[in-house]
């Protein structure tokens, strides 16, 4: 532990120093104690408790909660060191791969690749969850903007917007999702009457590596990645309901996710077309364009949570529809989807899905489980769920004990199913029987982007990723206004024909 | 109400029209309609909803309220016409009002101006305001900064990083509060073992006016704002405890708030001499330059809630230390700070108080009246209180009912105590008689900033003033830290004797 508990106290020095320390005299020097004095968790803190923040928060006054007066009264003090922080760069070497990719890829189900994780196949798993994560934090969730459920960034700047352009990938479409309406409410509207779509949300995009990238891992590499959209506490619901028959044998799969997947409607602006269909239109257009100059071509599809449910639906259509065609799903705590019949379809067709699941994260075990709301924990409702829906192919599976940089106990459980916990913990995984790897290279603090897991000695705020001023900004007139997005960034039809159709018709407000 | 309404309605069109409308063929025009749909309280949400909407913003996964879903099946459209927004100015006209200052000053303690509000005295009033507001505004809660409890600027940038400099002041220095150790935790501060003070808070700054601000208004006005510091729930406890003796007579006050205007340490850094001490040698040093060059000089000294308390024993204390100066209090939602010898006391002094006050707000209504944190409500909790603190000085009561842009029912209560809410009911107010005027200047934007009291149909999210990232930034090894603060804006002690000591002591860290 020694080692990890010294490159630990080094990240945080290097991340956190002042290039000019403004207390020189009162400088100490303290090695990192581990998480001596965590929050309370905030669903436990009762009642009064919460309330007073609340109220505090809303007066721009703050109090202090017992637990924080205890951190405070503790004396930790900081050794901030390493000035130029040259010795934690966020990205880790690009070695070629190029003559393991189909290893890599999974072609022998990942064998003796995943415990010890190796570390090629680390940085793969990184980059494709990387996809996935861009899918959250490219989504516009403000409900009063006129473009909610919209991606913010057209195609062509998403990875430029999201710092992603060191994968070496380019954008090719954008996926869109309708929901059906005997499905629970799964996406995001706005509460605006003029709107881009009434119907559809953003739900991903296929993107394909550029020549430099396809070199270094042997192929042309075709991902699809797919959003997550809803709180696992609203899956159940559905996931309990009924089983669909997919393809044509006994295959089934649960009816909300296939339902997501192939909704579309002719009244809609995209939709005309479903999920799948898109997908799958481009898809093979790539596909045929990069066969067609001869290269190796391979499919990847990832996902997070429901997103992950999706890229089993995709790859099981895609493999139907492309025989040949190399196909991986890469999943972050996803859950079941389907029945046996469905898993062993899977697998004849040569699919090979990589499950990534944390120990203490319980969406992968859904249907199965059910997230008590009025008594805020995770409760199995039934054991027979577990009979009916099963799990497809290899598993890599985190522990969220390992990392020093989360906190012990007190954490909220829905911290366990983010994305960014998962990519820490992939990050630091050295195998099932080791510490965590000592020189982890991604930035520990987006882990805390959108939950509060990371021990409080590494100073990051929780929940840190939100806009300024929630995307107001002032206008030439001093008023505070929501700026109009950048033309460059409105949605507009995935189609030339939709696009034609809509100028003829006059808009899908009409219909 | 038409030409209230159709005012509304112009500002929302001017405020939120994007400069191209994306969606020509499906505009409407249609009136605005007043909150036929408000949002639920959060408070009285039923817990699952809570609960489902906490998940759902952990994982970025939004789901919908019931009151959203009306919201949004309901078919609200705007109409967005005014491109320029030239009839939107932010600024009211800057009449010269030198020859009626000491009226508007309340030399005649407001007679005649109050009820219908003179325009004159409603601009000064606003202007006052905002410097009240920007204490909170600048004020640094992050306790994980090292410089929680500072201001986030120098005196000299101050106004500039604010968007104050349309008032024509100057910040001469600022004033800093340490709190007693017997006085509840009213005090911010950091989590961090090396930070900029351990016991005191920046708790306002003085200022004065310009030349061309100075022939404006008739005189050089010294400005001293006072922050407001904790919430109101943790007040009583404290109040109801004891009155102190002020002055030589029969004055009392109460104890809390005499103990952070009076409190200091030779041990701290920005407390070797109390904020009283503070503010009097700045003022006194004020007062002599200025009428020593013949000039009239005059003191207005603001503050918000707590900062109006204090606001009220600067004045008195000013008037028994400066005689012959005009000196008024500007307060806003301030609670009764004395007895009536205190209030007496400060009449024969000369002391002109103006308390605006909100109907729909508790807080000048304590001591006398607690909030109630296990029953989320305000009880009076005895009456015999009410004949012992008793308030000085002339009201202007606002009604937040008379404002068509704050929700009619179902609002936080703590919203009603915001500065900000204050101000847009001061920028309205005509007459007690009256309904809000046609033409408010003020940005009704501004309501929202930290509560979430505007009509959804003006589409300004609720809580907006936050920083982007919580204030990480990328470094340039691409990882997310917290930035140093500029040097310029790095607290330093207030005089040249106070840097001397320290730079021979070897700081305040030692002592």
């Amino acid at each position: 532990m020694e080692s990890v508990s010294s490159t630990i106290h080094h990240h945080i020095a290097t991340a956190l120093r002042p290039a000019t320390n403004p207390f020189p005299k009162i400088r100490a020097r303290q090695q990192l104690p581990v998480d001596p004095h965590p929050n309370p968790d905030p669903q436990k803190m009762n009642r009064a408790t919460r309330l007073a923040e609340s109220l505090s928060n809303l007066l721009h006054l703050h109090t202090e909660t017992h637990a924080q007066k205890i951190v405070r009264q503790s004396n930790w003090n900081f050794h901030f060191d390493d000035e130029d922080g040259h010795n934690t760069p966020a990205m880790s070497p690009k070695e070629n791969i190029s003559d393991k990719w189909r290893e890599i890829h999974g072609c022998c189900d990942w064998h003796s690749l995943l415990d010890p994780l190796h570390p090629w196949l680390r940085k793969e798993i990184v980059k494709y969850g990387e996809f996935a994560q861009a899918t959250y934090d490219a989504f516009d969730f403000d409900s009063f903007s006129e473009f909610c459920g919209s991606c913010r960034y057209s195609p062509n700047r998403l990875f430029d917007k999201l710092g992603l352009t060191k994968h070496g990938y380019t954008v090719s479409n954008y996926i869109y999702a309708m929901s059906h309406v005997d499905v629970p409410q799964w996406l995001e509207r706005s509460r605006l009457g003029e709107t881009w779509s009434k119907d559809s949300n953003w739900m991903g995009f296929v993107a394909v590596s550029d020549e430099e990238e396809s070199r270094r891992i042997g192929r042309r590499d075709i991902v699809v990645a797919w959003r997550g959209t809803v709180a696992p506490s609203e899956w159940y619901e559905d996931m309990q309901r009924k089983l669909e028959p997919i393809g044509h044998g006994e295959a089934k799969v649960e009816h909300g996710f296939l339902s997501l997947y192939t909704t579309k409607s002719d009244a809609t602006r995209y939709n005309k077309s479903s999920a799948s269909e898109q997908v799958m239109e481009e898809v093979k257009k790539l596909v045929e364009m990069y066969k067609g100059r001869g290269e190796e071509v391979s499919l990847t599809i990832t996902g997070h949570s429901l997103g992950g449910a999706l890229a089993l639906l995709n790859a099981y259509e895609a493999a139907a529809s492309i025989p040949g065609l190399p196909i991986s799903v890469v999943s972050f705590g996803a859950p079941r989807v389907g029945n046996i019949a469905f898993r062993d379809e899977i697998y004849q067709m040569g699919v090979k899905t990589l499950r990534v699941v944390l120990k203490q994260d319980v969406v992968p075990r859904m249907p199965g489980i059910v997230f008590n709301e009025s008594l805020q924990m995770f409760d199995d409702f039934t054991g027979t769920l577990e009979w009916v829906y099963t799990h497809v192919g290899a598993e890599l599976k985190l522990d969220a004990q390992s990392s020093p940089y989360l906190k012990r106990k007190n954490i909220d459980l829905l911290g366990f199913h983010m994305l960014e916990t998962y990519l820490h913990l992939v990050d630091g995984f050295l195998s099932s029987t080791s510490t965590f790897r000592s020189n982890p290279r991604r930035d520990f603090a987006l882990v805390n982007k959108s939950c509060d897991m990371l021990v409080d000695e590494l100073r990051i705020p929780h929940c840190w990723y939100q806009i300024e001023n929630k995307g107001l900004v002032r206008n030439a007139h001093g008023r505070w206004v929501k700026p109009k997005r950048d033309p460059e960034d409105i949605p507009s039809p995935t189609t030339m024909e939709e696009a034609h159709t809509l100028i003829c018709k006059g808009g899908e407000g009409k219909s």
